[in-house]
């Protein structure tokens, strides 16, 4: 295949230029009791909304993701983060969905966060931001839908901790939530999800630059959260799919001329370049806020069992959970816990545990599986609920 | 039981007060072409050596262990690292056996590494100290096991870095190895492995306090040593010890009070203030030099193949390999690959995956199991031998 015809193909089944939204409110309550004035959620949307308003898709991103999800952005010739699965004829298939991805309130994409101006002082919040959980993230992010004039979505569905956005959208607003699409997610952390985390925060918190959150008019933390970063890149990678990428493979220098500052192993340069890089595109005190808000994080908080959470969950609901196989951070085992949950409400549950070696990355890597479920899963749900599409 | 049978039990059973001791020598020959010189290498014994000087077992330490395996030395109320497996009775029986346990060059507990003073300068030598390597660090205890007047040891045995010495000392010195106990070992690292260690390398080097490893004559780098060891602690455990040990139990304060300064979880907690200690009985620079010995490690540099790397082990030489269900940083396909390699050269070999829940760890746990093996495995490896054996 030509270098040409790949441009074609890619162009034809892109969503293309887009751009971020910012929706502002004027305020909203929080989890903590206290009350964050005023709000911007940083959105994107992509494809049309139906004259009857029920062809939308929600889609949540990850820890480190933003509202940018598919198509190029002006000046920037990397696409959105989950372009693989949003596009025309794509997974979410923006001929016939409405497809929008929300950013989250804590974050440092264009919605309020640590970074953003406190208006009561004139300065950045840092830790003076409230504490935000994933149940006020969502309290937001209906703010949105409902500003957008949706009342119900076709479907809400997003990876790792976009999946438990996702369900705790089901669990806060079943009468909004046609289907829910959880992947690599989990109802609560477990300790080892906690002790990363953990050691991130650590990384961040011990690093001089980071001055108790009160960075933003000097040099920030950049080596706390490079080191966070690494940390969680690693676990975001597989044993197996570490040996095809890196191997065991030096660079251009032989084993006994090193010295400590160079990085010998391929392995070594790639995780200081994803920490560098990190460092340009996101702010440390968000980074320890969301990942606090996961760590807290537990869908049956409020409803005395895991089980009890679904109760109120409108039994036409359709799930489609998936896993990976060589995630060992969010481990499949995870998913089936939600999954048991549901079936023990009568719920209609899809539980697939996809064979990839991608580690718990796989949902931003894996096409050919993701797409054949999704976009079947979607077109079931459309026709079960009578909705028009395309 | 009561409390005062247990401490009877314990009494009997220990090797009781011990005493590190140091052996020096003129030089030693390292594999980067330098010479170290003057070397002295911290060791400890227990149990005596037989007239024939034949029931020597040589023990070897991990990453943050140390001479003192076994025992109380004076003023400390935790015995030695392997005091579960040493003493009369135990599976290093030193009723039978005289047990030697050696430190390592590039370490910091008594033997030559970066703290040590540099006799060219007569200041400690940082990151003027020599690259060392695995097979550097065997060559040393071999000069010790001279020193002691032992010909050939009954067995060398270690967990994790002391497995990888012990496959080493095997290659390196086959006429003098009569069994081999590698433990949650591997013939060298995953880029998984390198990269966790590359993390822990890059907290320490990022902590402006590190100074480029000059730095004994002022405030240490406790802040990315102490961030290195969380990560190391994390990957010792499994996910199910974890969840054993913590759950998701918090501290003795509500979830919305909480800010980040405040350890809410009890692994976080934990986690903390296993960092902290470490700082006070570890130097950074040593992390940096035997996380890169480590990652180095490859059995098969020099042989062409693992399984060459073992053409010259003695036809009759006897191996327990040993690897542990739950154990993901050393995971038990890696001891496998070294059961192929040592089978495809004819080779007597035992292999065990002990089914426990403590990841990595398990090796300094597990008492039961491993007692059971390693004792009957020596027993028959002196009656084979002729070693007379207490």
């Amino acid at each position: 295949m030509s270098d040409y015809s790949i441009d074609a193909q890619v162009s034809e089944s892109s969503v293309g230029m887009v751009e971020t939204k910012f929706a502002r409110f004027e305020s909203l309550p929080l989890d903590s009791g206290l009350m964050l004035s005023p709000v911007t959620l940083a959105y994107e949307t992509y494809g049309e909304l139906n004259a009857e308003r029920t062809n939308a898709v929600l889609v949540l991103h990850a820890l480190s993701g933003d509202a940018h999800a598919a198509g190029y952005l002006p000046g920037e010739v990397r696409p959105g983060w989950w372009d693989i699965l949003i596009g025309p004829g794509r997974a979410f298939d923006t001929d016939k969905y409405f497809v929008v991805c929300s950013n989250v309130i804590g974050g440092c994409k264009g919605s309020s966060g640590p970074s953003s101006i406190n208006l009561d002082t004139n300065t950045p919040y840092g830790l003076h931001f409230p504490v935000v959980t994933v149940p006020d993230m969502v309290r937001a992010q209906k703010m949105l839908v409902d500003h957008l004039g949706i009342a119900r979505l076709l479907a809400v569905c997003g990876g790792s901790m976009g999946g438990m956005q996702s369900l705790e959208w089901v669990v806060s607003y079943p009468e909004m939530v046609t289907s829910c699409i959880p992947i690599a997610a989990t109802h609560r952390h477990s300790p080892m999800q906690i002790a990363f985390n953990e050691v991130g925060r650590q990384a961040i918190m011990k690093d001089p630059r980071w001055r108790e959150g009160d960075y933003y008019d000097v040099e920030p933390p950049d080596s706390g959260l490079a080191v966070a970063r690494m940390i969680g890149h690693v676990t975001y990678l597989s044993d197996e799919s570490m040996h095809t990428k890196f191997g065991r493979r030096l660079q251009d220098r032989i084993a006994y001329g090193y010295d400590f500052f160079t990085r010998d192993f391929e392995v070594e340069s790639y995780l200081q370049h994803q920490g560098e890089v990190f460092t340009k595109r996101f702010d440390a005190n968000t980074y320890l806020y969301i990942t606090k808000a996961l760590d807290y994080f537990d869908l049956a908080n409020g409803h005395g069992s895991l089980v009890e959470a679904f109760a109120e969950v409108q039994p036409d609901t359709r799930f489609l959970v998936i896993a990976f196989s060589s995630d060992w951070l969010y481990p499949a085992y995870q998913s089936k816990e939600i999954v048991r949950a549901l079936r023990s409400n009568m719920l209609d549950c899809t539980f697939v545990e996809i064979h990839s070696s991608f580690g718990h990355d796989s949902f931003l890597i894996e096409v050919g599986q993701q797409t054949h479920l999704i976009k079947n899963f979607l077109e079931v749900t459309a026709r079960v609920g009578g909705v028009k599409i395309g």
